[in-house]
């Protein structure tokens, strides 16, 4: 049979593009090498979510102690959580299996290779078979990149993979790279009572964010004692008799019990026939145009076009090529603001442009606005007031929020409306924010005075 | 001097309404017999925040030692806490107070009566002044009501100004009345080891909501082993022998250190002056206009209508007093979907018209879509599972949102602006969540099946 449909990757991409093309009554099979779910549900997003979560009366126990309004003592058995991990991400496993299974997606194991016209050769364990398909969807996803000198060597070197795999919490611990990944990694390794050092090549962490969000972060790092190493380039990290040994460029030596490489992730790509099938790759990434077509009929989504590394901008890219591939839609490819989130506690949020970046696209008109969370008496009910909200404002209309401190990512979801919907101050009044709220510091930020930005 | 403006009233209603009104350039004074922000700072929702926050250690650890993943104890000092409590709430009022200062807004301390034409006596220690407006916001709020037999004692009969000055947590407690107030003190005393006992005449926790909710709250309440006594009228409470005792209709006694009676509160509407003024009074709720006016030139916002005894909602109606004793509007007043939340873990959450409510206006419309907080990760990771969230259709469109369970009140204001835009199924894919988010629960319910409603 020929399928109406074959999507290459099961993670949050391949998996909604499968589901949802189902649902439009498409023919479809799904191709996966290795588990449903791909990189966020079993080495990402989820087990990193289940420690901070299982982590998280730590840190609030630490703020109210700080506070000298409690004490005690939480202790986090690893073990358990790494077992609790697993026993969640094989239920979620079996629910998507069962979900493919009604909706009709035949699940193909196996490794998925475009081989000739509208035909895809999948390799497993039992040889390799060739399935026939009208449309095809390259959801391949992402891994781990690394600098040379940095690759993980399983031991003592370890990418997010195999730090997400340990059977114990190092005593000690090296982040090369201050990114989001780094920084929730770290944000759960000092709850374990971690001693963490992180080293990055730019001059602050969280480099991508707005830099007041950086320097919010970096302020509550320090006040946790970690070793803060920035513009620092890495000459090499290995393992040395049983530690990892970091030297910087500087020739400096840093040792700890382990050290986790978090300095990227690239797509995946390469050696599954997508240029022989006429797809252009730029930095490993497949280039796509205003529909997610690669090429005639090979739709491309998520972290392998590279557009945006993140599960959610997947989901939204695979809702638009199943429409698009049932002949539901013809329009082009509109993304609208897209959410970020740092989990943890400090929590970083972003959605839409930051202010530079809306400086730079209309710098007469761009304005922000800003509220500290110390004002909200939610961050006081936590003890943890650190932090603000800032609204980015082009012509008069959101463009952009973004947001530091503890539980911000509750800000994300109105603040992606907000964006999308492109409010003016006429807007502030329509919608009824709860009190008290974490919520309202949001509303606070859109009604403080607005200063140009210079 | 006549002011264009007096507020009687400095609770949230109030204040915002001083506040706008300032901003406006109006003239303005602002009468206030005890305490900047009302009962909501004072004796309301910010303590129980304050208390709460400073908890919630205790519950985050309890939900993973269920799960055999954490184990330690969390003391909380609650003697440091009221302490702590006691310098916000003085701190809020000092930033309430240099605001007021800096808009011009002159406050006046003392109780204010209306006494004649566009005239306010205000009596304090220092006597007796008389005040002119052309407008009037009569902003006074709502106190504790009791039947007959509940009265609080001030010894060990409370009412929640009273629970809320305690000097220490009682190791027993009877709360009479499971709505909202008693219910979140009643997890705030579960939190410090407080044996709790609930007593309600109706059939079940927290009745003014979807009954589903109820239910929900009471599984969890039930497995922390509260005693929660539904269908039970109570004769009496009193102290006896330096404890509470509460006799039922059944005869039926219940013994206590401390009983907190919160059956509900009125509005604070009689000997000012109102119904000399021409102000109409129903079960002591003032009766407005679709302007909010109560008589001319006299508004009611807030507890005083009984509209919505919420803060935000009194913060609402100001704003458009404000705006319209400025005459910078002259439609009438539009409220809008008003969320609602229980704070606490597990809460509750509101916005819109509940499923009955919305059967009841149309019922050959009325569907509802539901997803359970067991399928969303983050739930998982908080070890939090139970709860859920419902969406009400009426026409195709959403109409409200009604959820249960851990931080769901995260989902309380993007659910509020989806009531307020009436989102139907096309909308749904405009905004982006992010992943994973306890958020991605709201969105999985909007695309749930939906049900008609029998």
């Amino acid at each position: 049979m020929t399928y109406d449909l074959i999507v290459i990757g099961a993670g949050p991409g391949g998996f909604d593009a499968a589901v949802e093309a189902a649902g439009l009554g498409l023919s479809v099979a799904l191709i996966e090498k290795d588990f449903l779910g791909g990189t966020c549900l079993n080495r990402g997003c989820i087990p990193t979510k289940l420690w901070l979560g299982a982590t998280s009366a730590v840190e609030e126990l630490h703020n109210q102690a700080r506070m000298k309004v409690a004490s005690g003592e939480v202790t986090v058995n690893f073990a358990a959580l790494q077992s609790r991990v697993q026993k969640h991400l094989a239920g979620t496993r079996k629910a998507m299996g069962m979900q493919l299974k009604k909706l009709g997606v035949e699940l193909v194991e196996g490794t998925g290779r475009l081989a000739g016209d509208h035909q895809v050769a999948v390799a497993s364990a039992d040889g390799e078979k060739t399935l026939a398909y009208k449309k095809l969807v390259v959801a391949t996803g992402s891994r781990p990149i690394f600098f040379p000198g940095l690759e993980p060597d399983g031991d003592c070197v370890l990418d997010s993979d195999m730090f997400l795999s340990l059977e114990s919490m190092p005593e000690s611990l090296i982040v090369v790279g201050a990114g989001f990944i780094g920084l929730e990694m770290a944000q759960v390794a000092h709850r374990f009572g971690c001693k963490v050092t992180v080293v990055d090549a730019m001059d602050r962490v969280a480099p991508l964010e707005d830099p007041e969000v950086s320097q919010a972060l970096a302020g509550v790092f320090k006040r946790w004692k970690w070793d803060i190493r920035l513009n620092e380039r890495v000459a090499g990290v290995v393992t040395r008799d049983g530690r990892a040994l970091l030297t910087l460029n500087s020739g400096e030596h840093i040792v700890a019990d382990k050290a986790l490489v978090a300095v990227g992730r690239g797509p995946v790509t390469k050696g599954i026939g997508l240029e022989e099938a006429g797809v252009e790759l730029l930095f490993n990434q497949i280039q796509v145009d205003e529909h997610l077509l690669a090429a005639p009929d090979i739709y491309a989504i998520g972290d392998a076009n590279g557009h945006i590394q993140l599960a959610h901008a997947a989901s939204h890219q695979a809702h638009y090529v199943a429409l698009h591939a049932a002949g539901k839609i013809e329009a082009p490819y509109v993304v609208g603001p897209v959410p970020s989130v740092l989990y943890g506690s400090p929590e970083a949020m972003r959605v839409g442009l930051m202010e530079n970046e809306a400086f730079l696209a209309d710098f007469e008109t761009t304005e922000v606005s800003v509220a500290q969370l110390a004002a909200n008496p939610m961050a006081q009910a936590h003890a943890a007031t650190q932090g603000f909200v800032k609204i980015i404002w082009s012509g008069g209309k959101v463009v952009g929020v973004t947001a530091v401190g503890h539980d911000v990512s509750r800000l994300v979801t109105p603040a992606a409306m907000i964006v999308h919907q492109g409010w003016t101050l006429d807007d502030i009044h329509s919608v009824i924010f709860p009190h008290p709220s974490l919520d309202e510091a949001l509303l606070m930020a859109l009604k403080a005075e607005r200063k140009q930005v210079q």
